[in-house]
């Protein structure tokens, strides 16, 4: 059974299983412990290197680049977090939230990665672990996306060294929450850019990328809500290791997620007008086809019924031996043919 | 009359009528009785065979395999549960509820079960009454949906023969909503999977199979919403037997829930973009279907006509005569095509 | 002017003016009496027969079969009722409702009777009056839907006649509320019917099926809201004569109410499916009618072409003298035409 | 620059401009004073001429049948009335709203006529200045439409000229909430007359119709939106010279509105699925039509095509020669013909 | 790299970089300060100029008219403003937001621009620092919006000046407010008059058109929320410089904001019709146009046909010797006219 397959049978809430995609590299864990005046950090291979550092006093940061470690994870149980938290951070299909454990917060969210040439979009199950000292962070695969974050904390920026827990909190949580900002305005560009083509061709491949573009979408937005709801609960709870004054903080990632939210509707509703317009083009140009069938037969109809009349062997029929029958023909096909192109033109089917 | 007619006509609060399919087995009622050292188990045949068990202080847990058997539900009747609880347990058409009476919490909610081949979606009422020291649990037919659970009390696991009622409560209905998700993720790969399908094929058998899985998806939405519901009540209320700490775990029902209201809601959307599709497919098709007869009729009518004139039988038609009037036809005939084309090519229905 | 009529101009909100369809029948106020150990039942004909039963701590419930009988109504003034509840309840027109006056408790909500074969809802206007000991009810025309539950008051069933006011009540309003469930049930099997029709079969009087249907759920749906708003207000409220512990009953009604609701919208979706797909489907027939035509066309269309060529008169058309001209004229009409086939063939219009 | 201009450009809040249709008629101001045992009215052309009956303990109503003169308007500043409460009540582009001012509560909403003959909907805006003894009511033009209360009050009755100002108010109110009913019903009658036409004919008019309609509704719904929060926060706010034991009547006003907001709501959706249905129908026809052309040019394409055949002027057609060949061309055309058609029957596009 | 592409890369949230348009005009900081009996302005090129203003009692509003000058907004910062505030001002993509800080309260809404020729729609990013004493305001370049406002300070105007800070902000961002509406007037006016052209011509310009409308609609209405948002922020919070008293003037803004709300709702609504509209009004043309073609072809082709019948050059063709034959042919011909037409005229599909 591959650990995807996990996703469809029953996991009881405090088992310890890797849902989620096969890999095979090694985790690695990194600790960041840091203050005023000290910075450190080094990378672990058991967790009971890092015991220490979660009793002291300084704030230090543990980052999991990988969750396909199970032992590693269950290392943890000794260190007193609840198996059901070690279980939902294994679980990369677990949908964003919020726990207020004994001992600490769990939160999750998803990151996402936009591939513009691909269009796909790839997901990273995000979890957090905040402890009063200390705080671990789970990626699904190693990311770049806090280095500047641990740039300022490595520069000994005074704000983050110097406060407490809860703004550090708010700056690994601000980073996950703007790119999802980036993510929709890269996201948006491709969709602004894929109008232009629209108006002007119309084939399946064009539906196709319509879809292709709602399902991205929808995706981001169907993980905003849940996002937004997880942090709403943050500020809402009276958290331990938060304190009231940095409740403008958390307001600050709530409009960052609201923001999310209303460019991602607007471009669902932008696809959902596209697929109209696609929709709408192609009757447009069935009906102008027709015109130019319905012109050219109700024309030529007629015409060609006269010709086949006196293409007729009836042995006596007497106009056709008038001598200029033939030329009288042609001046009544004319007539016939301007009575009609009048008549079209009055209809406003063709434009003189 | 039978038993599902019983839908049709009405039923008084409080009188004791089995609403469901007609089945003819015999109702299996089983006992399970543990506690941290020891764990019984057996059948019975008459619900005052369990008196003794479910004042004792050991946790009982005893399963009605089926509902079709009045006679057995109303015996509780003497088990002081409310008739009106009793009425509701044997009413599978209704809707997920939860109630708190003198003695007991009833919850109710939908069980389902996909058919992958027949695309159908059977449902299972399932009932749980919660004494203080005892939980009855009710079901249409007998299911192995526990049995991971089951397996788990023999084997005399701490956490759940320790806690009192509300864990076990909670590890109960922690199955029952999984499997929402389970099940979502299923019909969801069948959907994904028919969407290859639908942008190459367009007929009566596709539209019909979009409606089907639509059926299927909000018949699961539509209980979903209820059991959210059900599951905030029982979070919401004051129950004297849960404990305050153990909402962490409703909250995680809450959250699996409200997941699958997501995805339930995703895949709608999914559905009712197929259905979009199916429609602009069609007349895409219709469009390219008709500039094909179009760019044809256009293009053979004039030559057509030109032919028609020139099999007419006029005595006095000059240009018969001339020597090399055949070919100058053909030429003109060659001409005329040749500008057609062009027209076609600059209103781009055809390409060069 | 007719009663009907009066829905088109304005009725002060205390004026006593029977709002609705006309009506020459007597109206029967029939009258019941009941305790424990005694049920007594007449009709009467002037309302102070009454005053003594309303006055008695006995419960007393005085059914009006009709409201047509302004007369009759108005005489309940003396009897203490507020002149703002004769109105509305004269007023068939009136959405459902719940009010608190100094001496009583109003409650108004609508019942339906569908029709099968004229595929019509018809609406009756019921309003209950709680007092202390005693309920008046009104509906337009005369109803056998309370029957079951008089009958068991007559068996003197104890709950209902021991029990105060409330339960009574809530055995009412199940009634009312019940029904709506087994109307809803009857029309969705009607809807559920058709739509096997819908499938094989378009034309104009399916469309107009679909709208009436659409309208009927759509009209129950718009009386159900109002309905939960009603019953909610109900057990909200601190209403003097309805204990506490019986808020469970009331939460029943809720939920019977919430279910019909959720059948109104899924039967409202799909009917809006079923436009959908009547459009579909027609669009789709369109396209196989165009594709048959197309074929045959463009089939023909150049195979005309030819015989016309050499149905002209030119004195010089070489071809016309060789031999096996015409046996050459249609083999290469028969390799047009594989060739065309073939092509129709790869662009997948034609199966072979 | 006209009044109505206005709407154009910024004005100060507390700036007394009226913005609104130009009108050249002469403000009639009224006033009307009443108690238990005493009418009083005439009509003012100053304002100071009210002075003592806004003072006395006597209920005082003021009416203003006109916004355009702002002189007059003006005066009442002296009264004590806030000069935002001035300007919006000569703004008749102001959304309905409710403000509590120091000595003064305001309430604005919008009254509707509907003109059935050229299918347009009038507004006026009505404002209400209720002060503890007296009330102003402003209107754009004079109205008959307070007359039936009016009437009641002249005639002393006891309800409303014994009881304090509230019940007035909701006399007052009561009669411009009514008369939404009334309008939807008007206007409901003529869209339920007009689906008759629907079904049998379309054109563009239709579609142009459809439209109007539309645009009525909604604006009829987006003003009952903010007049229902008005009411609300009129009965939500602990109103000074309003009894607690009257808020029984401002929940009658909400459920007029309540009522009011889903009939319209009803229409609504009546209109969207018309137009739906006009759509469909022309599919629907146009399905027919092709249907008839295509059975006509499929039979008779191979017919005139084998016609053609037989007039080409090849020299050796050794069919031309033999003496039945016409009479067996004919029954060949009768088999083919009979072949198609028969075709067509089993494709159920004839029935026979 | 430019700064519109600092919208594309993570940003500190304490970080002073400028998002937005590249200017290059020199910024112009304006300082005002007044109180009952004085008035005083003139522009700063530092912010130190402004220290002793911001401190007196006196009412002082600064006017930043460009965000482009990071270093100008730097100098804040000893001025006691939170780096989050200064970073937010600076930030052109930000939503609109209200945020509580120490010593300040933080706005920020957007200003729109439509410039009617070019339909397009242009945003100003709008913040506001409430300090005790003093309001900062910035926009992204400079306006002409407060000038009536400032006029009305500049007579000394007892109202605002007299009043404290609280009637001032109320001032400002009505005018703001003020401006959607005129905005989405003018706006509709457009929309409206367009509407005519909709009915009588089709093509893919007016579907363009329709979509640049939709477009603006929107991205007026996502900014409308969040501002509706902020302002009811402003009303909740118990704003320490705010007094009670003035809630009314935040009702009325937000009053103000709930009816542009209803605007852009009601011409999305039209935009929506209007591509429904467009859409069904080409298959209503198209319907038109096949029916000509069929009428015309339905007739012809069996005439045609008969034509062709007498074209053939059978030796042995009775019918052609006849005399009168050819008239017979004629007659026929009219005969079957007729009878087609008749069948038309009864399917309705041409009137007589
Ligand atoms: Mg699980
Ligand atoms: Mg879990
Ligand atoms: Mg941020
Ligand atoms: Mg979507
Ligand atoms: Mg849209
Ligand atoms: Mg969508
Ligand atoms: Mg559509
Ligand atoms: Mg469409
Ligand atoms: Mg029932
Ligand atoms: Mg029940
Ligand atoms: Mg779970
Ligand atoms: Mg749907
Ligand atoms: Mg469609
Ligand atoms: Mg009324
Ligand atoms: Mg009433
Ligand atoms: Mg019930
Ligand atoms: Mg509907
Ligand atoms: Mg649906
Ligand atoms: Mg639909
Ligand atoms: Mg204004
Ligand atoms: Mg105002
Ligand atoms: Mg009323
Ligand atoms: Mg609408
Ligand atoms: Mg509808
Ligand atoms: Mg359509
Ligand atoms: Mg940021
Ligand atoms: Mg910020
Ligand atoms: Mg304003
Ligand atoms: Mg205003
Ligand atoms: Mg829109
Ligand atoms: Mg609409």
């Amino acid at each position: 059974m591959t650990q995807q397959e996990n996703t469809k049978k029953y996991i009881s809430p405090d088992e310890l299983v890797y849902i989620g995609k096969h890999r095979n590299t090694e985790v690695d864990v990194h600790l960041m412990d840091f203050g005023p005046d000290h910075f450190e950090e080094f990378s672990i291979n058991n967790i009971s290197e890092a015991r220490g550092y979660l009793e002291k006093k300084s704030l230090t940061w543990i980052t999991f680049n990988g969750l396909h470690d199970v032992d590693l994870v269950e290392q943890l149980k000794n260190n007193r977090i609840n198996s059901h938290i070690l279980s939902d951070i294994l679980d990369t299909s677990l949908r964003p939230t919020f726990q207020e454990y004994e001992n600490a917060f769990f939160i999750s969210l998803k990151m996402f990665d936009y591939d513009k040439e691909k269009k796909t979009i790839s997901t990273d199950h995000f979890s957090l672990v905040i402890h009063k000292n200390a705080i671990l962070s789970f990626t699904e695969k190693p990311t770049t996306i806090f280095d500047p974050l641990i740039e300022i904390i490595k520069k000994g920026k005074k704000r983050i060294v110097e406060n407490s827990m809860d703004y550090l909190v708010f700056r690994i949580l601000d980073i996950v929450v703007d790119h999802y900002i980036l993510l929709l305005r890269e996201l948006g560009d491709d969709i602004d850019a894929f109008e232009e083509i629209l108006l002007t061709e119309q084939n399946m491949e064009i539906l196709d990328q319509i879809i292709t573009y709602k399902k991205l979408v929808n995706r981001i937005r169907r993980n905003i809500k849940p996002a937004l709801e997880t942090i709403t609960m943050l500020t809402k709870y009276d958290v331990e290791y938060i304190n009231d004054s940095s409740s403008v903080y958390f307001n600050e990632l709530l409009n960052d997620l609201k923001q999310s939210n209303e460019i991602a509707d607007g471009y669902r509703e932008i696809l959902s007008d596209q697929l109209n317009i696609y929709h709408t083009t192609i009757s447009s140009k069935l009906n102008s086809v027709m015109m130019t069938l319905t012109i050219f037969s109700v024309i030529f109809i007629p015409l060609t019924f006269i010709a086949g009349i006196y293409g007729t062997n009836f042995e006596n029929i007497p106009e056709l031996r008038f001598k200029y029958s033939y030329y009288f023909m042609w001046v009544f096909m004319i007539i016939i043919t301007l009575f009609m192109l009048n008549y079209f033109r009055k209809k406003k089917w063709i434009k003189w």
